[in-house]
């Protein structure tokens, strides 16, 4: 996601260190007592504006949400989110999808999610596409064993090659979507883009992966 | 596919024995002999009235081609094409896909093909479609190790439904196709449902998986 800078943004996200983590190498092992509970810790790698990850933490009050994006911009709207609702199981962190391991121990996210990511559709971008396998190589390591990616998009050339790269790393499909609205899935949180897509009529893919 | 009955569609299929394999118990393990040579053997499971299985002869000369349906009307009108042809590398039975092991040893078959099969969206009618796990179980044994399923379909659930039980059963997806027809794949041999679909403004799904 690419938006305008924002004036502002990276002092508005160093005021709210109650939801931003600044040094989240020291949260690393300990993400239980970051929340205060025990309850499960879900993951979006390329959180964007927030419009998913906030809409789900207020769905689903017993369960912990971290967004993580790497642009401050975009990150800081998301904050906007989280404020207004006054959310207490979400917090968010300014850094890249490829260094989670400096972040999380072994089987400390429970869930991961990836919405709307970058497609890169040049070939010689694939490695940066977020389900590239040095990417699924990460989640992996966060993730518990059997530990599931949960993964939606418009783009048909990413969803193509993500199911191709999902299936190639070993990873299991538990469920396939190829039109999420036209189907009968229930609890769909919609993010920004997928409200713009869907608005246009645009198919929305979803599939959920294990390893 | 459902059709209309054909007047004569057994005769028509018993008159011509040097491409309706009658007796197919009897040339299991024989196959090489039955084409007179060895080149690999391309199997299309429901192969309907033979539009894909003859446009595929006609393109692949060294490859040879077996055709089953368990439809006489459909199988017949197949025949029809093999004759207008007369193409030396295409073979028809009238079997039923979950009896192939009785006709094929295993390894024979090189490469099986799945069409526009039919999509049986009832849930309680899972094991009739052609990608339910006893009918993988059944093409794996006739297939070399590695062995490919080619599959595709214009049928949205069937297509998710067969992503994920290619998946479950173990196999790699190797490429997905969410819109064939607007991709740059080569070589496309059309099925009449395709023909038909297509001009519609359909999408066609393809996949090839590998066990």
């Amino acid at each position: 996601m690419r938006v305008r800078k924002r004036k502002g943004a990276e002092e508005h996200l160093e005021n709210n260190p109650q939801y931003v983590i600044l040094e989240p190498e020291t949260a690393k092992g300990k993400w239980q007592q970051v929340f205060g509970n025990q309850n499960p810790i879900h993951i979006e790698v390329g959180s964007g504006k927030g419009g998913f990850i906030t809409g789900m933490a207020r769905q689903n009050p017993h369960i912990n949400y971290i967004g993580i994006d790497i642009q401050l911009s975009v990150l800081s709207y998301a904050l906007d989110k989280v404020l207004e609702s006054q959310l207490p199981n979400v917090r968010l962190l300014r850094v890249d999808g490829s260094s989670l391991t400096n972040y999380f121990e072994e089987g400390e996210i429970d869930l991961l999610y990836l919405n709307f990511s970058d497609p890169w559709p040049k070939s010689r971008h694939e490695k940066r596409r977020l389900t590239y396998k040095d990417f699924l190589k990460t989640y992996e390591e966060i993730l518990p064993e059997h530990g599931q990616i949960h993964f939606k998009t418009d783009n048909r050339g990413l969803f193509e090659y993500s199911l191709a790269s999902f299936s190639q790393y070993g990873m299991t499909l538990k469920q396939v979507w190829l039109d999420l609205h036209a189907s009968d899935y229930e609890g769909n949180v919609m993010t920004e883009y997928e409200t713009k897509f869907a608005n246009k009529g645009q198919v929305i893919y979803r599939v959920e992966a294990q390893f």
